[in-house]
């Protein structure tokens, strides 16, 4: 079973308007909810494709989210906003209420319970207000099987020191942690733990202890982009459930990722292009 | 007493970010969240002004609006993120849910036992899906009182043929009325009621039986026009339900107008630019 971890859980709202025009009025054309959050959009896609998984984190009641702690704050949204017309997506991202030290706790006993039957443990999003930024390293410390950590900043640079088995920053979070432009794949090497760095166009990058390997898509699609890195980290951790090869999931991680570009919600993937991506991703030596 | 119909509420939410950017994430600084509908805010207007007033109209249990005849589905939402760095808004409308017929007539019922007691009536905003086109002229012709109404479209449109003793549409409304560029004062006089037109930095325009007058504040303020022009609104209930002269009303809705873009939220308004503003609008004779 693989267990991912949203302790910044969200109500993700998808807007679809004819066009967005800064400083104007938009009516709102349809209306889409569901409960999300990176560590949910990885569940979701892990469900899709068949693998056993659990979700867990901390979320108000109006999520509806099963074995999720519950928060007394109201869970934040996240609003996607997508135009028709150029199948452009903006996202604005509630900051989330602020946890208290005792639901922390009690996440913290919960996930202990959880972790003792993953195979795979998936850390994702930020951190909601009120956790320490050594959060995620905690988890990591505690957990007994392989942690994937998708975070940025402060809680990815922690969570870097606890040593999890592989980190999943995109080139953005990359630049953040090093505080300049990443020098590929040097910067990534140095991380000391393995590295998939998802590039946009450029495809992927992984680094680990094995070699050096990237990757790219044989054609970059549009849509939504909300989700892609999500289904790219939900091959990782089936791959490294089921003790696949490196190239072989950083191959994988592609295809997934660029068939949930095609999608309109985040937290799943259209089978029709991850099919046809599967056989024609190119993944070398770098 | 003044009443407020809102038939299309609304849960009011304002984001702040730092700049809008179309197709980029954007974190949100803070969120401000109210029950809202052009007509609430009308009523919160004279409510500040120091006026009696009554809002009533169909709200979802969440809005928490008292007087408000009850619907089954969740309330729509409308959210306004407003630029730190241009001071500009950008406005998502949903479209809200659809009311039943037993809905609207217990509005009716309801809206029949209000209005024995009110001054002026104001009808505002866009009808919900599931209410006839002509709601309002409906509602205008059961009102004892004079009724001011401010919509758009087709609810414009059977709205005028009830009589109502005030229109105020914004030059855009006027312009899908008319279904061409507006030709001023002669449009406006045309309609066979008053009409309070908006017209953004060109001030407005007040066609009556009585005359025609022009005004146009002193400066442009920026800031956030949601509200603004219920704030007009909101003076020209008062003039009528006080008996002041048309041109008087005039410069006050001008200057209560400007006084609400100078908030960061809808159905309020800034007192020392109500006051500042008052003794500075120039209305004259067109």
């Amino acid at each position: 079973m693989i267990l991912t971890v949203t302790l910044n859980a969200a109500l993700d709202v998808t807007y679809r308007v004819e066009a967005l025009n800064a400083g104007t009025t938009h009516r709102v054309r349809d209306v889409h909810t569901r409960p999300g959050g990176k560590g949910v959009n990885v569940a979701d896609v892990l469900t899709q494709l068949g693998e056993p998984v659990h979700a867990t984190g901390l979320a108000g009641p109006e999520l509806n989210l099963p074995d999720f702690v519950p928060i007394a704050g109201p869970s934040r949204r996240t609003t996607t906003v997508l135009s028709t017309q150029d199948d452009s997506a903006t996202l604005f991202n509630e900051p989330g209420p602020v946890i208290s030290a005792g639901e922390w706790a009690a996440f913290r006993t919960h996930f202990d319970t959880l972790a003792r039957d993953a195979q795979v443990i998936v850390l994702s999003g930020s951190l909601p207000p009120g956790l320490p930024a050594d959060a995620y390293a905690d988890l990591i410390r505690r957990a007994p099987a392989p942690v994937i950590l998708d975070t940025d900043g402060e809680p990815l640079r922690h969570g870097l020191t606890a040593r999890p088995a592989l980190v999943k920053p995109n080139i953005d979070e990359l630049a953040r942690l090093l505080g300049r432009i990443p020098d590929l794949p040097a910067d990534c090497a140095a991380l000391g733990v393995p590295v998939a760095a998802t590039l946009g166009a450029d495809g992927a990058l992984l680094t680990t202890p094995d070699g050096t390997w990237h990757g790219q898509p044989p054609r970059v699609l549009s849509g939504n982009p909300t989700g892609a890195g999500d289904a790219f980290t939900a091959a990782f951790a089936r791959g490294i459930a089921t003790g696949t090869p490196w190239p072989a999931i950083l191959a994988d991680a592609i295809a997934l990722s660029a068939a949930a570009v095609n999608t309109p919600t985040a937290g799943a993937y259209d089978e029709a292009t991850y099919r046809e991506f599967t056989d024609l991703i190119q993944v070398k030596e770098a």
